[in-house]
């Protein structure tokens, strides 16, 4: 027997969608291969008509739907984010394609019973610098470099089908006892304490931050923190911040 | 360099389709994996505004697309025909998933030179027997028993993917400049230098040292450092060190 229930942690998560019946495709997309939890963050039009009749038998998964004002309320709570980019980024060395994407998402899941997400920008622009830095790592569909521009159902149907396959394949093998993942709140509490100790160092200055931030975040999302890490890593600000103060 | 040429020679064959949004969906979806050749076998209106507005910067598919009157035109010359179908047939013991359809479909057109084709039903009733009878073997996309209704330009999207996947499989990948890792030396001096800032923040105790630096060491691997990264991580390492001096 199959166990599939990988699948009903994962969070399809949309992203300033600007036409709703790329909403409804995605819903009908994520049915077809069993998942159900469709997180939109600040969609243009929703509920709407077009959505629905785009979902087709899918509408189920519109209604439970959940709508959110920003990406890190939509990533709370989650172990894992995996966002979509079609851009060659100079920050761009551990993109992963749908297959390994796809096989991480599952493994995630099934080793910490945590929620996992597949994060999917804006239609004209693609998920934000800034988004995809709330993302544990990015994410690469292969394609046609002269027109690499999918539609956004085809590409939640493209990975919602490797899902379907990951959940499939890996699903009887005994699943590895894992250390705790960092939530993705713990992660963000941790950058922001980590820049604000460097803001009081001197290291990174307010008014020309050189993209040192996205930087780290890039070289800790690559890491996939653990719980026990972070509170490692804020013990370590939080006695430095100590001894810069004791001194002023 | 990437041969993909085997993708030059793959038809994308869609019967009887009744929604010519749906046409230029798959005329969008070839394009993003470097698919060419359309066949319209009896489409319902073609063409059509609706299509050309759907397939968004995929005209040029829609322009060279070939219109005939039945399958048996759309498949002559071709040496392969895989049939997409979600039915459970009684005949059904040969049916390829999506994966082993590609690889077959490419291997086919590399070692004949000739013509393949992706065959595609009509969206409410799918291939019929007769249609999938002019194929080689039937392809069924594994999807949630309870709802298998894919839509048709994000099956066409789907099977595309697959097909491009394969194409690349056996060629040759084009090396992607990476980022300069950091050396050994580097990344042990980067060690050193942690040790030392938070032994002076008094974060690690060397009376008593917990596994502080195990646990560290086993972070950072996982991240496989880079150059810059290490220049970074120093460089916040030594404000700190300035600021707690400085108050000495």
């Amino acid at each position: 027997m199959n166990d599939l229930s990988a699948l009903d942690r994962v969070r399809v998560v949309l992203s300033r969608t600007s036409h709703p019946g790329n909403i409804g495709a995605a819903a009908r997309a994520m049915k077809t291969m069993g998942l159900t939890r469709l997180w939109l963050v600040s969609p243009a039009s929703f509920p709407d008509p077009v959505a629905e009749a785009r979902a087709s038998g899918a509408k189920d998964i519109l209604d439970s739907a959940r709508v959110v004002g920003s990406l890190r309320e939509a990533l709370s709570g989650t172990v894992f984010a995996a966002g979509l980019t079609a851009r060659r980024r100079d920050l761009s060395a551990t993109r992963l394609d749908p297959r390994a994407a796809a096989a991480e998402l599952v493994q995630w899941s099934r080793n910490t019973n945590g929620e996992v997400a597949l994060v999917f920008g804006n239609e004209a622009s693609g998920l934000s610098n800034e988004e995809l830095g709330f993302c544990t790592l990015p994410v690469t569909i292969p394609a046609n470099p002269a027109y690499p521009s999918l539609n956004l159902g085809a590409a939640v149907q493209l990975m919602c089908y490797e899902l379907r396959l990951a959940a499939m394949e890996h699903s009887a093998l005994p699943a590895e006892p894992l250390p705790e993942p960092a939530t993705n709140d713990e992660i963000e509490n941790f950058f922001a304490h980590l820049k604000s100790s460097i803001e009081a160092s001197g290291f990174l200055d307010p008014a020309k931050p050189r993209r040192l931030m996205p930087k780290l975040r890039r070289l800790f999302g690559r890491a996939r923190l653990e719980k026990e890490e972070i509170a490692i890593l804020r013990g370590i600000l939080a006695s430095f911040d100590t001894s810069m103060k004791s001194c002023r």
